[in-house]
């Protein structure tokens, strides 16, 4: 399995890396750097933090001089927020590891490469610059055409509730079975794991649909696409990107994503979190426009928030109503969602 | 009631308008030059025609020096095509329309200041260029919070289906009755026609529904939003652009556009028109995300293909099936489908 992808060294970046945190007060503000040092810890030299209250991924503290010495060789900008703007402290120490001889890459819609600071502190360095959600140009608008090869896409009732670890869970456990099996990124946490991919949410309005086309083309090696799902259906801010992202995707096979304590939709506290017959059929009705044939092969529980009695009830009544396997990928895999993977999608 | 709106008169370009048609062979590929014609005829000097085959708006014919003789401001490039790109004929176009003394301004995805003898050619004749597309900064991610005032939405089961008219043709009639209404423009034609709006399928993916929020910000005078659709929730391409549309406008009112002759979706052989039934009713539940209230109050039949008896046995027959008014906006009005949207949005 390669571990860094062609286009991390394509660009001039790649790991070991500085995870950037600054001053994030909320676990979901720094899921990019969390899923960075989960599914490649061996990658993460340290993290940054600018106060104590934000949360701790565990690494080493260190400032961006020392991780230089010990060997970083670019920071990742690992924080997210609505609207993906760089604070002016932020800036400062995108200069700061610029001039500590770090590369330094984001995910945030704001593009590194607009900011005048931050572009004459890469070139006095020699240092690179890469706008993971920069949109890939020359894509194509989509057609929905009927391609070859298999296709899972990850789908959840909310932003962050873990479809970018289920799918890799998934990847993972295909792989242990010695199938074939890639995963596509379509975010920006997703794209420095695998050192390739499109952010989908970055991509003009029109493409998106066509970005995942491109993403994820035609296969007939007997192989399958694991697509990295983005949003919700039912998410009022979002929806757009998820819905071109299922039609683009022509998944086989779809896997609900879910955060049984998520108390309303992310950001917004008047919305409600939809049931989860109802999103999966929405999905699902949706789904057909592109794949007639697709089946919902599974259930991702993010039980973190729970004792492990509860979360075992929880998964098994899910997967009593909903007629598939449920479990949660961090504590228990997903072994049961991938041997009915194959079961439904056999040929 | 404004013709020039501010937009159009802050950027520096602005009608009397030549129309370029350019070499397109395709009746749907002139659907912005069209529209204007149609709904601005006081505005357009001519059109530019490159070949004998490109149907004719019944304008006169002329090339860019006659057509600045003769008064016109500014050349709008009033073309379409999937991808929105600029062919080598255009850019000489362009160039020698901004020799002529001409503005010129454009709704393909392709940016005319993109394109460096454009922009020399901009630069040497001190003209104007507008890219209708590019899109707006500083708009905000969506929130879906319910906002004062009351919005209607037109909503397609294809893309060129007539949402643009019908959505103006309900301004118009309301205008007439006294009622305060506002066409609120999303696409490169409602620009030229509104002198301002957004074109919500060049957004940046995540800002869809949010740049829909921001061109329809909450009212309290008592006066409507008429929100020009996009797409349709059926299209393999847009569907995205389409759903965000949708959550954006948190439509009180619903009207359905249709072209009844229309064998597939556009530029897309393979696939099937929506029923009309199916269409309504998936675009009524997605827009219960952002307005639970919101109803449908009435279908826009687009029967330019067929005969008059026809038209009126169709629309007829689609009324009683759909429980709503149903008209040609051409040819018949829309006041039936205003009667109905004041019944059942009465306060």
């Amino acid at each position: 399995m390669s571990n860094r992808g062609d286009g991390a060294l394509a660009a001039g970046w790649g790991p070991p890396y500085l995870l950037y945190l600054g001053d994030a007060d909320d676990d979901l503000a720094i899921k990019t750097a969390r899923g960075l040092a989960y599914w490649r810890p061996q990658w993460c030299v340290g993290q940054y933090r600018r106060s104590q209250g934000t949360p701790s991924l565990g690494l080493t503290d260190m400032d961006m001089a020392r991780a230089k010495r010990e060997g970083a060789d670019t920071m990742v900008i690992g924080t997210a927020n609505a609207g993906g703007v760089m604070t002016p402290d932020l800036v400062a120490d995108a200069v700061t590891a610029l001039d500590a001889g770090l590369n330094v890459v984001s995910g945030l819609h704001q593009k590194l490469r607009e900011d005048p600071q931050i572009v004459a502190a890469a070139v006095r360095n020699h240092r690179v610059l890469f706008d993971a959600r920069d949109p890939a140009g020359g894509i194509p608008v989509g057609n929905g055409r009927p391609r070859a090869g298999r296709r899972l896409l990850t789908v959840g009732t909310d932003c962050s509730v873990g479809k970018m670890y289920t799918t890799l869970a998934i990847e993972r456990t295909m792989r242990a079975r010695g199938l074939t099996a890639d995963f596509r990124a379509t975010g920006q946490t997703g794209i420095f794991i695998a050192g390739s991919g499109i952010a989908v949410d970055s991509v003009i309005a029109d493409f998106i649909s066509g970005a995942v086309e491109w993403l994820s083309p035609a296969r007939s090696d007997g192989g399958w696409d694991l697509i990295e799902g983005q949003g919700s259906l039912f998410h009022p801010s979002y929806a757009g990107v998820s819905l071109g992202l299922l039609h683009g995707a022509q998944p086989d096979a779809l896997v609900l994503c879910h955060e049984p304590t998520r108390r309303h939709m992310r950001g917004l506290p008047d919305a409600p979190v939809p049931d989860l017959e109802r999103c999966l059929e929405a999905n699902l009705a949706a789904a057909r426009l592109t794949n007639p044939g697709v089946k919902a092969v599974g259930v991702a529980l993010n039980t973190a928030g729970m004792p492990q009695a509860q979360a075992s009830t929880a998964c098994r009544e899910i997967s009593e109503r909903l007629g598939v396997p449920c479990e949660d990928p961090v504590s228990m895999g997903v072994d049961a969602i991938v041997d009915n993977l194959l079961a439904c999608c056999a040929n």
